[in-house]
């Protein structure tokens, strides 16, 4: 024991300050007391007389069901729930149809009955919309299938095996249910929320960044720890199978907190997007930061473009902050009205001091910038 | 059964000139197939006296492990297999500590065992490294240790019990591993190399689409089927996950096909990466298509300009699928060196007559161009 406990421990030590470490040592301590809680059917004597050898499922069904978002075990266990219901039920036909054609006739039966479930329930699982939400029911569902199907040719009692073990089963996702729910619960639409806010942040810095880099005025000091807006930016682009996974999870999640019951988690997905497509914008002025054409120390053209530009990408940081603050409060952003003002009269007054083409690329990423706040903002009326 | 085939028939008529389709209904008929074969432990008498009621471990393991890929289905049999074997055996010896120490003690340490090896086992699966490689072996040791330790309690032979269920679990990883790499195989590896081929494609399509957009040459024909060139090099950008999870299906490989022993999966993913880097690129010339600085049709600059662009953007685009074409064939790309001559002479062309912040987004859309195919080129040799 003592040598298991000392990782444990010095786990918790590395993970005191770090809060994404703290939850994850929140969630296996849950699996822990969870799998302690469904052992109790074995531990204790009066409940292993009430559920016997079928305690072994509801063992199972935690391991199984048990993930580390609130709305993943929620979905799961539907998920299981149906899928055994489902094969449980076809089972105990196809058997009692088996039992009653009796003789060779009989495996025939389960033979044939078994390839056309298990090849047409392999099929839907490969069907993209239904993959999404019902995978794990469509597995869950051959598996009980089978077991049912084959358990019929041998034991009589194929209905008492088959609600023995559904119960066992209900037994072991209630107990998730609870642990998962009730005890420092993890929730996918929070983690969702807060992904998508600190993005907000991190383009607002990257922007600032790149800003900073392309008219030269880096200092020392931070050109020592090296200019990375690259790979945050494609950290940003690389959140779509992320999001989307969350999405899923959060539409499972009961409400809580900040999110009623009907919160449009879809949204997320579209504001998502939108950050996207913006970290592409971004992402794409680096290789000006390497081009010939970057604007000389002296040149009069450099110089006179340089304030105003400045200016705007500072704005459009602002902006970008704003958003996300006013996301994470979840009310609608006030200064945005003045912002994109001032962004408009900053436009003018570049495009009186440059030609258009000088500055061809700071020009392509405002009325990007306009067109995402445009959208956000008439997405938060 | 009639009921039951109609829909088969109909998918095999649908599916029959997709080859994505097809190999979905390969799949699906050989998981109905392994299933079949697995059932026979129950349906053969002679075999159900070896195996009896253990035969529905093999079931299980049938179901749970066989997936789409070869690959995938090898890596998570391997999983399986040293988690039983790893979970059985701490399994059996905290039984044996258990059964020693009698008493309440009995069901006391039963417990703490269970938590601690729940907890950090669950803790294991969420470090990423370990995460990608075994968290199905993780969790299936969980299942183990804790199915073996509680049956200990109630059981007396919780050796023979491990054992038993160890060797159905083998048999069923047999019968997979038989019609998962025997019978008409998917391979990861084969899908990894078609995506990334058929990504050098796209790229090139979307480069052309691009410069015909921008320069007016869009026939009446294509601009009602629309431009969405956009779109296509978005799917580009998401294609990380997807690299990621193939290449590591493929490395559990055996050599097939054109692949060797030790084929160096590892490089698809750089090879991806500056593909998405290229995407990125392409994207940002979105926005100059709305842009107000869109050469004009009459203007002797823009006249001159378009020629060499055109003709620019024509061999990167030839060059890319020539890259791409030569990566299908695998065998260095021959005219690799030709084109990066006249794509050098023809940039300077350009510089004579234009200025450079005219051309300035053609331009730095070559010199990655031209980065990258001195990076593949690298790469081949």
């Amino acid at each position: 024991v003592d040598i298991c406990c000392r990782p444990m421990v010095s786990f918790l030590r590395e993970t005191k300050n770090n809060r994404h470490g703290l939850r994850k040592v929140i969630h296996s301590v849950k699996v822990g007391l969870a799998l302690v809680t469904v052992s109790l059917l074995f531990l204790l004597d009066p409940l292993y007389k009430g559920v016997g050898e079928n305690a072994m499922w509801a063992i199972m069904t935690v391991v199984l069901i048990f993930e580390f978002f609130a709305g993943a075990t929620l979905s799961k266990g539907v998920n299981r729930g149906i899928g055994t219901t489902l094969g449980g039920g076809l089972g105990c036909l196809a058997a009692a149809l088996a039992q009653a054609v009796g003789g060779v006739g009989k495996a025939m039966i389960v033979g044939i009955t078994v390839f056309i479930f298990g090849a047409a329930a392999t099929y839907t699982r490969q069907v993209p919309k239904l993959k999404r939400r019902f995978d794990y029911g469509a597995m869950i569902f051959i598996l009980t299938f089978n077991l049912v199907v084959v358990s019929g040719l041998r034991a009589e009692q194929v209905f008492e095996i088959a609600r023995d073990r559904l119960s066992a089963i209900a037994i072991g996702f209630a107990v998730c249910l609870f642990v998962s729910l009730l005890v420092f619960p993890i929730w996918a639409g929070d983690e969702l929320h807060d992904s998508v806010v600190s993005r907000f942040e991190l383009l607002a810095i990257s922007l600032q960044g790149f800003s900073k880099e392309y008219f030269g005025n880096v200092d020392e000091n931070e050109k020592k720890t090296g200019f990375n807006f690259g790979s945050k930016c494609k950290s940003v682009l690389h959140t779509k199978t992320k999001d989307e996974t969350l999405v899923n999870f959060a539409k499972w999640e009961p409400c809580h907190g900040k999110f009623g019951i009907f919160y449009p988690w879809g949204k997320y997905l579209t504001i998502g997007e939108d950050l996207r497509d913006l970290a592409t914008i971004i992402l794409s002025l680096k290789p000006c930061l390497k081009s010939t054409i970057q604007p000389s120390e002296n040149s009069t053209l450099g110089q006179s473009v340089k304030e105003p530009c400045e200016a705007i990408v500072a704005s459009q940081a602002r902006m970008l902050s704003e958003l996300g603050e006013s996301m994470k409060k979840m009310k609608k952003c006030e200064s945005e009205d003045k912002i994109l003002l001032k962004l408009k009269s900053m436009r003018q007054e570049l495009s009186l001091v440059a030609t258009p083409s000088t500055v061809g690329i700071n020009h392509s990423d405002k009325t990007e910038g306009l067109g995402l706040a445009s959208f956000v903002y008439s997405m938060m009326e």
